[in-house]
């Protein structure tokens, strides 16, 4: 059962913070939509980065007004359980609450409620077909850093369930960077051929591809592209090695912030409103 | 001699935040600016409501896509001056830090740095002006609840500077709702008709007017609205009464969030930017 914590009338429709306790996690789970007033087409998950919460995107992306015009409805699930207490959990922003990376734990005490990967792919999944009526083969992905990941891992490995898949400046290839590096080790344990099965570059190599063209949004001026966190080239590469097609916009002076988002949202948003709009 | 702290491209222009040292608050005061990379034509003033800072305009309206197409400029300042411990200064959030009105106090302590009123009239129009070459009849305000009753008054007292004045959702007459009377008494003393030169429904009754017409846009599902702190309805009734012009647009089903001004932002920024265009 979801609960309406908020609701707030916006443009043409209403964006709403919700709650609910999810098999998943076995937490209590927050998360946010827009909802159109008119008919809706479709359904956007948006997949939020590190330290964030269902609230980011919701409140800074200026995604409403577009959102609104496409009649498409988006989902933004927070980014981690909360309300635990795991070894760590809380000790930096790049590893347990805030810090999921998406992937279901295998490691003691985060295998019990680290199961974001189930939670989305399966739970808000049903949410969206149970509690919103949004028709299954009418949902697509999107994120950003860890959440545009996110949005590339449920993609390449449930072509069925996400129509389009789309990201900002994602953790690429995340078995290569430090931040990936530390987060896959804390959910998954030491064994590396584990974890490739949790990112986007090495589930490419493996295999696993998407119908339709994946479309990446990066920022030029981006600090921690610079600080070779993201590696959108390992994957561009990968990508076209493998034939998966891809559309990758590098746009200069943008950074990896949410003024970023906003500036190119509405790409975005025409890209899975094409997608989603046909029957 | 303003610093500037952080720089944000947001769609053909630049999000930026800033810091100076105001001779008017005797204090570091912040405030954040978008400025579009194409030629400038004039700048909105925007003043946040309680409890905000620099950040929520510029974070949340989703202005900046508006304002880079219409060549315009905005500059948020701070609510209030920070960093000091004035007597009940920080115990509530509707007084004090977060919570200025825009006066120019004259009670023990608060007169010494709560000087908003100037510090907005004088001090930020004339650094539009030697930082950042907006010519002096290129400016107008605006704002949301105490913002935007601050815009009302900075228009009716000082038409000559502020081109273009409107609001979202006004404390429109402070002098008769709890809100307005517990900070008027902090900031000016228990002298009610001290009050009135701070109050835009009794700046029309004395005889102050703006040469255009005022716009408000009013959510009617305003928590605030009926909790009666906001009463717009004295400031329509006076404005009539003494043939100010205003227009008054009631929003049915809006509540008093950022979500209601992201809705209406573009409205407001389409009449200043009308009026700052003109030769």
């Amino acid at each position: 059962m979801i609960q309406l914590r908020k609701r707030h009338k916006t443009f043409a429709g209403y964006t709403e913070f919700w709650e609910h306790d999810s098999k998943f996690t076995k937490t209590k789970m927050k998360f946010s939509t827009f909802r159109p007033e008119a008919e809706i087409k479709g359904c956007l998950i948006w997949l939020s980065g590190l330290t964030c919460t269902d609230e980011n995107f919701i409140t800074k992306a200026g995604a409403q007004k577009i959102l609104a015009r496409e009649n498409l409805m988006v989902i933004c699930p927070d980014t981690s359980p909360r309300g635990l207490s795991l070894p760590n959990e809380h000790d930096s922003w790049d590893f347990g609450s805030g810090a999921s990376f998406y992937v279901d734990a295998t490691t003691p005490g985060y295998a019990d409620h680290y199961q974001m990967f189930s939670y989305i792919a399966d739970e808000i999944f049903e949410i969206l077909s149970t509690d919103f009526q949004i028709a299954k083969h009418k949902i697509s992905i999107s994120g950003h850093s860890m959440g545009g990941h996110g949005a590339l891992i449920f993609g390449l490995r449930h072509p069925e369930r996400f129509q389009a898949v789309s990201a900002f400046s994602p953790i690429a290839n995340p078995i290569s960077c430090p931040w990936g590096q530390k987060a896959l080790a804390g959910y998954l344990g030491d064994e590396v051929a584990e974890w490739t099965r949790w990112d986007a570059t090495e589930l490419l190599r493996s295999g696993h591809r998407h119908p339709r063209p994946l479309l990446i949004d990066q920022g030029g001026d981006d600090e921690f592209l610079k600080g070779l966190q993201l590696l959108p080239e390992n994957l561009v590469a990968t990508a076209r090695a493998c034939q998966q097609p891809l559309n990758f916009n590098l746009r200069e002076g943008f950074d990896h912030s949410y003024y970023f988002i906003a500036s190119f949202i509405e790409g975005q948003i025409l890209f899975h409103s094409e997608v989603l709009g046909k029957d």
